[in-house]
């Protein structure tokens, strides 16, 4: 599913360990990238004057880093350059309902990526990454209108190293207490899934454009499987 | 759809002053509550002294403050208690393709509610906050196992006022440049929906136990209508 050719283990530094459930991390790349790429946006995270704030935003990435883009204005790509800024992709894949509450929990999939953002300036470089941000949601950067010079630099641009990337997965049934096994209470799980539908064309679209293939073929698919060939 | 009988106009204070297209902010109460009560995770960010940190969490409201909940040890809600915590949950509707990826945009419903979080410890009213919690995700504190002092007492239970959330939504066509509708490129929207599926009983569940009609409704409905009667 995963385009990346990425393996091998990240080495988690002391702000990837895991605090709880330490048994649900997973470090493999493999697991980071798969994980990254089934993902349309990130909750990006940043310390402000005012304190921490914390917005949707979209993403691309190579096998380094990882992309941000935004006004030049940004607030928050502002406040995260050149200081810590931490990236959360998470998919939500089930409630996990306990014969408790207590043990009440999700099942989901989950890459947090920490460490220092740097904004990229370079021209060619730029564009690279926000063909990168573009097409992680869908392949269209080659069928629409190429940005101009104005766009660009109209953009601020960040790159953030995967370097310190950490994975955390939950699947399968509830951990209920044995000693609640015999009690009457339900327990299970009602999994959720996030589908595509059908390209909806503008109101001002000219008669007679074709949806380009990438996006007319994203119906009825998750968002997981949307990188499928 | 929403349960809450809040009305009335939010007063934004300068934090919650949307920087960029303040034309999509919206701040009313009653906007804010629709969000908070269709969505099931929330993506929590507090500063620690290895910066920022945001991680999924689930969370409950009424209608003063939010709730968050974990063990008594987690690293975040520690790192959040009685500091700056920042609490975002976003509903992701469309992707917004526009004719030049510079207007690429997505459709989205987001609440963003900032402030000092307060640890609860008197035990009643922890405990209701924690059924706040779990209700809000689906009805089923009343049909599960009741906490015992213990859970209580392993549990860390936040509550953060509402009085400065502020809401953005974005919904519709892309808004392309005047200069780039003669070209022959597509715009549209291509919508996103999430459902639950069927209810799965683990595997360990004895048998005759029924789902519980809160759980088994959920099938085939979006997370925004669950608390639909």
């Amino acid at each position: 599913m995963s385009e990346s050719t990425g393996s091998g283990t990240q080495a988690p530094s002391s702000r990837t360990q895991l605090r709880r459930m330490a048994e649900r991390g997973r470090y493999e790349r493999d697991e980071v990238v798969e994980i990254l790429d089934a993902g349309l946006i990130a909750h990006v995270g940043v310390n402000t004057p005012d304190g921490p704030l914390v917005l949707p935003m979209a993403y691309g990435r190579d096998d380094e880093n990882l992309y941000l883009h935004g006004a030049l204005a940004n607030h928050l790509l502002n406040s995260g350059e050149g200081t810590g800024i931490c990236v959360t992709v998470t998919h939500l894949d089930g409630l996990v309902m306990a014969r408790t509450p207590f043990h009440n929990s999700m099942n989901y999939r989950c890459v947090v990526v920490r460490g220092q953002a740097r904004r990229i300036d370079d021209a060619v470089a730029k564009e690279r990454a926000l063909k990168l941000v573009t097409d992680h949601i869908v392949a269209n950067w080659d069928t629409s209108r190429p940005p101009t010079d104005a766009d660009l630099r109209a953009t601020l641009v960040l790159e953030l190293s995967l370097s310190e990337a950490s994975a955390k997965v939950r699947s399968g049934d509830p951990a209920d207490d044995e000693e609640d096994m015999a009690g009457n209470w339900w327990a299970g799980v009602v999994p959720l899934t996030t589908r595509f539908e059908l390209p909806s064309p503008s109101a001002d679209l000219t008669e007679g454009i074709p949806t380009p293939a990438a996006i007319a073929r994203l119906a009825n698919r998750t968002p997981d499987i949307r990188r499928a060939r």
